[in-house]
């Protein structure tokens, strides 16, 4: 009997590693911050917790810069801080579809994967006020250290929703009064051109790929970036930062 | 006698650590196609190789995906190609500012040193046709295999110098007529109001802290991008698409 493992303890003390972890002192704070954020435990070293207030009841753990790279993926800058968190709660479309502002765009990623391009596509969709990114449930990343330190902070105040159907999605948006731009090499219309006065929803694919047949068919319009043709195209998260300035441009 | 290694040998198969080594099929097959690019040794599975054609009396070495994995960073995604490589060869500033164009910016970056940003530049540089990169010799990344990932082949396309002293480099190419736009977050002007029809320099600091006071008093004018309080700045490399897409659309 005694020697069994009390199992409260262990699970409070051991990392769940299904759960983000999130790492850096921009979205360590940034999680701190955020009300709707439910935090697991705090890691960090006596000098960066000494900089902090910690939340009532959050529980902490103390360690040397060694200790918490374990928790983290090798060679991630950490910054002596260590969050473990759940995931936030989502939001319904609906709810993101309630009153459309031309100057707040709605951003659509089709099989984007990769979660440093997800953490900066959601730190410049911040910054120029977007309404929301939209992603689908399959192939896209989950919350996580690397793409909360890519977002800067800003997965904290984005909201982001994961739909089952991009397609499906793009209807409903369309019916509520936004203007579905797709970022697309091959298309004949500008940037430029293919912006209206009405609420955007800029839709990118994955680098390479570009977006699926089905979702490209759901744009009201393709539109091209002015690139030459020294490169095939860009890097996603730097076309959507060249829609959402054009966006809050035009 | 007979044991004393023979070292030509020894050197042609043992990669060099100090020699940059690309990675993935974007990086390595642009590599390749580069005449200006000295090429040292290709690695690769048999199944890449053979869908290549390998340049006269360059040296091969066959492996399978994990020996290839032994010769870059942990989880690089190689596609079975490495390519060990000499660094390319610099340009003058000189030669880099004759005959500027309105329509082929400079990009000069003041101590940004992730090499997936500096890459992700390059790649964006391209794309819009700039004229250059320029970067201070120190607090800049070389030439890697990371740094060519990002960049995605445009590491062979866009002239890319090094200068020992960034404030001097900004005072001959404000001579050579171009008109010099550093980014700033706090600068009063925004980029669209700053940019001339003058060729345009654009200037970039490190995220965070931005340009050195040294840096900003070389140029013409501070530019800021119209973004929101919800976050400090934007990712430094979707900041330089914007501001290339900006220069492009003027």
């Amino acid at each position: 009997m005694g020697r069994r493992p009390n199992k409260r303890h262990g699970t409070a003390n051991r990392p769940d590693p299904n759960r983000p972890r999130f790492y850096g002192r921009h979205a360590v704070y940034a999680a701190l911050d955020n009300p709707n954020r439910k935090l697991r435990k705090l890691f960090g070293t006596h000098e960066e917790l000494a900089k902090i207030v910690i939340p009532d009841g959050l529980a902490v753990q103390y360690g040397d810069a060694q200790d918490l790279g374990r928790l983290v993926p090798a060679d991630a800058p950490h910054q002596g801080l260590v969050l473990e968190v759940e995931p936030l709660e989502e939001l319904w479309l609906d709810e993101i579809l309630l009153n459309p502002d031309p100057k707040a765009p709605l951003v659509l990623l089709d099989q984007v994967t990769d979660p440093h391009n997800v953490g900066a596509i959601i730190r410049s969709a911040a910054a120029f006020g977007a309404r929301a990114l939209i992603t689908q449930d399959r192939h896209s990343p989950p919350e996580s250290g690397s793409l909360a330190r890519s977002a800067s902070g800003a997965l904290e105040a984005l909201p982001w929703l994961r739909v089952v159907n991009l397609a499906r999605a793009l209807d409903e948006i369309a019916e509520a009064g936004y203007w579905r731009v797709g970022l697309a090499g091959e298309a004949e219309t500008t940037l430029s051109e293919a912006l209206t006065p009405a609420p955007q929803a800029i839709v990118l694919g994955a680098e390479g790929e570009g977006m699926r047949h089905n979702t490209r068919e759901h744009c009201d319009v393709l539109a091209k970036l002015p690139i030459t043709r020294a490169v095939e195209s860009l890097n996603v998260s730097n076309a959507a930062a060249i829609a959402l300035y054009a966006v809050a441009s035009r």
